[in-house]
């Protein structure tokens, strides 16, 4: 959850008289997003979002976002564009902060997938990632394969969260960069399509979310980063394959996988786990007792490690 | 801000097809209120608010404020009423917590009001004194003037806030308690109308919400509480007559007090400044560092206090 700015509605009314976009008539702070201060702004015209950017986004990153939901919606993928004022200006400064309006998209995230479900987000990612042919701009994976020893590293001793199996996570890492895949396809892909950010009415996917740790990457470590957020119980415990099937099934509609892909996604999903146990143990460490952000337990995701590890992508 | 609890979606779709209200099309916890956990909901309908109500409110007076907010409704004010569902149920559980569907109404909080819109706002109070009328449910002022000596006590050294000045505090209080009026007109105020709980659409007033404070109570404490709420800079400093002047000559055309109601003004008016002085402090002294309340500083309302002191109701 998170507001962690606060803006008077005289310079709200001012930042909406640069757009098209009616009068204002509402606005409420949005207790959601790790990362930024959400609004939903209600004017004459419709519902918006306003995003202000804290600190942990770099504003230097925001043109890559705006360019790339413009090209994936021009492509027909239903994202939140970010929108222009009248005088073509995306990022704006409210408060302070570099904030941009954006699109407002019907739909609720599903707490429990059905397979339905999960083969309809995995037919959007496959969209999605044929939606980003063409699109050029370069931005690198910040929490990507060869940056997981060092945040390892600067955890320093993970046997303090994980009682005793601070170890096991060390193995791993060797494992994953012994193995890890270096000549499978690459492009822009989401890397953190949980249920929180992707919205659906009923089995219908009616927007993919939170494009901010968007980036390039090989394209089947997103297929992983999403079965393991979409295909076991929240707490890790249970893996549900006709989920798991339904993803895959729903992916490889739109987007086939190689066989190199299909053969290396075992070790990518280690890797996906991977990449959550890290960044989960390094918030859960860091953050301050008074701060707004819920802090996640990385537990759930050292449970998936095991799973990967014993049964593979099954 | 606040969102204490999370809803998943299922439950909430099961709770929505108790209602004539529609399809569950979006959902946000919304950054605001202090006491309680508040969603807004999209249906194919229309929006929502869905509160769920933590421990801070006695669910036991869920009644009143449901029928007082049906009550002035039908008077002709704009307050945003409980909704009953097909079988007339008004309090519903929700995440193990009582919880009720609400009305939404559009509007924004103003936060520097011009002296139309404090005009308005006084208008509306005096309105809502007169829809009033006829309502015979009770509920006794937690905050109320004998509450105050108890709360500043339990409250230990006032200097540790005020910087040398908690004798001036208990100095206030023998005052209060000397001069505090008790047979002026009383019946249910709102108690707590300050900007927030105030839907504007530019000078008119959409909706008085937040009524958890609502009790009964001399009706001209109300009055005192408003004008300290929206006569003043945020941080006290600045007292603003023609805000007043608008306020008061808003109420009194709707609903006139008495001379002995404008001439206890004065006393009620530092009332109002001890009351939040009192809880404010509480509040800061108790939040605890991990809250997710955001403590308002008391030093505000104690400047307001030294302006009422000086300068009466002017």
């Amino acid at each position: 959850m998170a507001v962690y700015t606060t803006v008077d509605t005289s310079e709200l009314i001012d930042l909406l008289a640069r757009y098209d976009v009616g009068e204002l008539r509402g606005c409420k702070g949005i207790a959601e997003g790790v990362e930024n201060s959400n609004f939903m702004l209600e004017t004459t015209k419709g519902r918006y979002f306003l995003t202000l950017y804290e600190k942990r986004t770099d504003a230097g990153d925001l043109p890559f976002f705006i360019q790339l939901l413009d090209h994936v919606a021009a492509a027909g993928c239903r994202v939140p564009r970010m929108i222009a004022d009248r005088g073509g200006t995306v990022v704006q400064q409210v408060a302070g902060r570099p904030a941009c309006l954006i699109e407002f998209l019907t739909g609720v995230s599903v707490s429990e997938p059905s397979p339905a479900q999960c083969h309809a987000v995995g037919a959007a990612l496959g969209r999605l990632h044929r939606a980003v042919t063409g699109f050029s701009m370069v931005r690198a994976n910040s929490m990507g394969q060869t940056t997981w020893r060092p945040l390892a590293e600067s955890c320093g001793d993970l046997n303090r969260i994980f009682d005793g199996q601070g170890d096991e996570i060390a193995a791993e890492l060797d494992y994953l960069e012994a193995h890890w895949p270096l000549d499978l396809p690459a492009h822009v892909i989401h890397a953190d399509l949980f249920p929180d950010n992707v919205l659906m009415v009923d089995n219908d996917v009616t927007g993919l979310i939170d494009f901010y740790f968007s980036c390039h990457d090989l394209r089947a470590f997103d297929v992983a980063v999403t079965h393991s957020a979409w295909c076991f119980s929240v707490d890790g415990a249970t893996f549900y394959p006709e989920r798991a099937d339904a993803l895959l099934a729903g992916y490889e509609r739109e987007n086939p996988l190689t066989e190199a892909e299909r053969a290396a996604l075992p070790t990518l999903m280690r890797g996906a786990a991977m990449r959550f146990i890290l960044s989960r143990s390094y918030d859960w460490l860091n953050t301050p007792a008074g701060a707004l952000v819920t802090r996640k337990d990385p537990l759930p995701y050292l449970r998936r490690l095991h799973h990967y590890q014993t049964k593979g992508a099954l």
